[in-house]
């Protein structure tokens, strides 16, 4: 593998947001807020924004960004320092010609997208060493064009996809966390990533599956509640089998905190009530491929994953 | 075991249904019909039908009764020769009370109860060699009080709990073929209730826990249709390994048959739309308990009747 230079990112850094919905306008704004250089890549917002700016309005106190540089097209933004993909997974066929024109040699790529496989995909288009992935605990929403409603929490954590963290790792949480968006470094992105999913993929399912339901209405029913337990060990059996140590005992952990939460409707759910691709293959069907080559296939995980299909229509 | 004298049936026997829904309405005419001693038990029923008697629409011509020995309690009845049990297996609780008026030491007992643990349930209140159990293949409704439509099929498939076939098998197989009835023996009555488990666990289940679908809509999705794979497999595996011998080819011909059906409403659809008790402990726990107990789980299965439950409010 070669040497990379180790990057430090400052406000002369050429950052570039790829995929401007909800996830990429927030912090988008808030490390725009804060002075640096951001580069956002926008499709359908693109008239709106490039003529009246973002509004983010946050339980953290609401602002607003008159002035956004925004492209239609990734040539125009050029090389950049540090690119953010906060797109679909489901857009992913389209990030080879987004990519292209945003890297330079020491680019660093750090993917905000769901589940698992997107570092993988990169990799097939970038170094290994270029790659970082984080995960983001936020609740927010596009309320219309240019509009972003942030509604609670906010913290991202990021790791590296070939190692452990590095210097470059330790900068990029720096601008982060200089620009109001609590950041935390993972030692393992792996581990982080399967932890995530130990809750992603029963409750962004079942509110699915279940027929619609919020995370209240799933942990209402005791059937549902062990369903959501049977699911959570399936996935943490596996993650452990993979290397990724996590006790059982989260699966209690983590539904009696979500017992402790408001009502939730999950992010997956809102996606298909509007009628917008699932991230059916990062959730759920990439981690069952990962558990069956492991030799430990988690069967009420592809079971979940068949009735999501059918309810999108597959 | 106590050795018991060989019953053979003819038009003198005293037989008794229990639970005159559908099922029983239809199978209890057509022996009144030809002659037979049929004393009906009812309950929502009994005042219409003492009133006005039975009136069934048959694809085979339809026909009525219209005096119809039926009776409001047991103990009216008394002791039969053959008492055949059509009641819902969700109300085995009052089977005891409703049993033992009708009972002589030679009763043979017929449970046409869906799923598995009905003969089970009936060998502890009566010895195992008094008890048969059958499975109907027919389309029947009850359309209003006293009026039952037959729309499609009629076979009654009958065997020993206690082991094989005997002479009174055989002697039940007749006097119901000699009713227009189509009987046949099963050799194994537990090969017999698995192969039947295997439709109806994925058909039944997914019927309700994906949405309200018919067969052919089950059948439209791709996702689905791999799911009613899946799940045959399971139970084909469990079935195997309890020594009832079936092939796993079983699955696809199944599924092939299903698709060369009309779109069909399963009886369990039809129970959940009209907000009746779903047979979900004979027809999905029973079988996944006696998986469990022989060391071969069925996690899909098992989750489709957390699905089914959480459903059914529980």
């Amino acid at each position: 593998m070669r040497k990379i230079t180790v990057m430090t990112f400052n406000k002369s850094s050429r950052i570039a947001i790829v995929g401007s919905g909800a996830v990429g306008c927030y912090y988008g704004a808030r490390l725009a807020q804060h002075g640096y250089g951001v580069h956002f890549l926008m499709r359908s917002d693109f008239e709106h924004v490039s003529t009246h700016g973002l509004v983010i309005k946050s339980h953290q106190g609401d602002f607003q960004l008159p002035k956004v540089q925004c492209y239609k097209a990734p040539e125009g933004i050029g090389s950049c320092d540090l690119v953010i993909i906060a797109l679909k997974s489901t857009a992913n066929d389209s990030l080879p010609d987004l990519l292209r024109p945003l890297l330079h040699e020491n680019t660093a790529v750090l993917t905000l997208q769901n589940g698992l496989g997107n570092e993988a995909f990169l990799s097939g288009l970038i170094r290994k060493d270029q790659i970082l992935g984080g995960l983001c605990f936020v609740c927010i929403n596009r309320l219309s064009a240019g509009v972003i409603d942030h509604s609670a929490q906010g913290l991202i954590t990021i790791g590296e996809y070939a190692g452990e963290p590095t210097a470059r790792t330790h900068s990029i949480a720096a601008i982060l966390n200089a620009s109001q968006i609590p950041c935390k470094v993972e030692p393992s992105l792996g581990l982080a990533r399967w932890r995530k999913l130990v809750w992603n993929i029963p409750f962004n399912g079942l509110s699915i599956a279940a027929g619609g339901l919020d995370t209240e209405r799933i942990l209402a029913s005791p059937a549902l509640s062990q369903l959501v337990k049977d699911l959570m060990h399936e996935v943490i059996h596996v993650a452990n089998h993979l290397g990724y140590e996590l006790p059982l005992s989260l699966a209690d952990d983590m539904i009696a905190n979500t017992r402790g939460m408001a009502a939730y409707k999950t992010s997956s759910l809102i996606d298909y009530m509007a009628g917008r691709e699932v991230e059916l293959d990062s959730i759920w069907l990439e981690p069952c491929r990962q558990a069956r080559d492991a030799g430990k296939p988690m069967p009420k995980v592809e079971m979940l994953a068949q009735l999501i299909a059918a309810c999108v229509g597959k």
